[in-house]
């Protein structure tokens, strides 16, 4: 039986369907939603097609943004002659709030994956070797996570980048900083063996 | 620095500020809605604002629901004497879900909290003891939570209901299905006790 009524099962369910919420957080979201004075769910909706109309692909780095150029690629403050091979906008995020990197980034929205079907043709590859021809770029640091397509897909831009002379580097793999060393995976401590720094 | 321009940081913010949504996770929904396909993101909106507008009270039990009375106060199936009193919309669709009980219900949307400054005028009980006058109930069953404002409302309620002679309930406490004896407070392990049955 529908309890409630057909609208707030739509709103319930169109709230499941977003990624990680579960139906009983649909439900909460939904009357929360259905409670909030005034205007404000009326902003929420706003907001949503808002940034679902009018955000679009950054020209340079692919990252999510609302103009042409997003404010990291548009800003004279970064060094743009260092570039960060990211897998999405939120990898790029992560980075952007430890607030060391100060170069600029390229946003692949994805890693080769053979498995899903994801072949170099699918991820923004194409648009990075076209801007390193174009762009004047001292290192590549490429930042792909470390799953397995993440590192396949590491070790393919590094090989592509190589005959251009342009520096490359990776990220380092290692122990996370505060994590026990009971609970981190082999594969994890025999990278942060191999990558163990002279002091 | 706004690293995703205007339009995608005010959905985040936006997202950010329903309960149970973190700053990651609001992230996360932000971009799956931006790549969402067509018109889904004008979907999800459409739902919120049409929920939020057209939303009302039961006229009957006060649970949320968009006519004059809610599925299950107009359905015909439905034992009309016996009225369950519980706190909250989600409440009433928790014991829905039982598929056991086939009474209806009286929404009183929160509980007594002095602390709180939520009164017996604060809550729907002047409608419950209107409804009663009204109405021919058999049996009210106060399903009200076990937290010490839920047991301070049962009582004020069951008080109040007193002089109609009309049967009043309590739903049982008790050690829940499948927990642990040893995670369970003693509060609980006592009212366990209290409210044995005799096999």
């Amino acid at each position: 039986m529908d309890i409630y009524g057909g609208k707030v099962h739509r709103l319930i369910e169109e709230l499941s369907s977003l990624p990680g919420i579960g139906g009983k957080t649909a439900q909460r979201l939904a009357f929360h939603i259905i409670n909030l004075p005034g205007d404000r769910a009326k902003q929420l909706a706003d907001a949503i097609v808002d940034a679902k109309q009018n955000t679009r692909y950054c020209k340079s780095c692919y990252t999510v943004t609302d103009g042409d150029l997003c404010p990291i690629c548009a800003s004279g403050k970064r060094d743009h002659k260092t570039i960060m091979v990211v897998e999405s906008p939120r990898d790029l995020a992560a980075y952007e709030r430890t607030g060391r990197y100060t170069g600029v980034y390229h946003v692949l929205h994805g890693v080769i994956n053979p498995a899903l079907g994801i072949g170099a043709g699918d991820i923004r590859l194409k648009e990075l070797i076209l801007r390193l021809e174009k762009e004047d770029c001292e290192e590549l640091i490429i930042a792909t996570g470390s799953s397995v397509e993440g590192e396949a897909t590491a070790m393919y831009i590094s090989k592509l980048v190589k005959p251009s002379g342009i520096k490359t580097s990776r990220i380092a793999s290692g122990v996370p900083v505060g994590g026990d060393l009971e609970c981190i995976d082999e594969v994890t401590l025999m990278r942060a063996l191999d990558g163990r720094i002279i002091l």
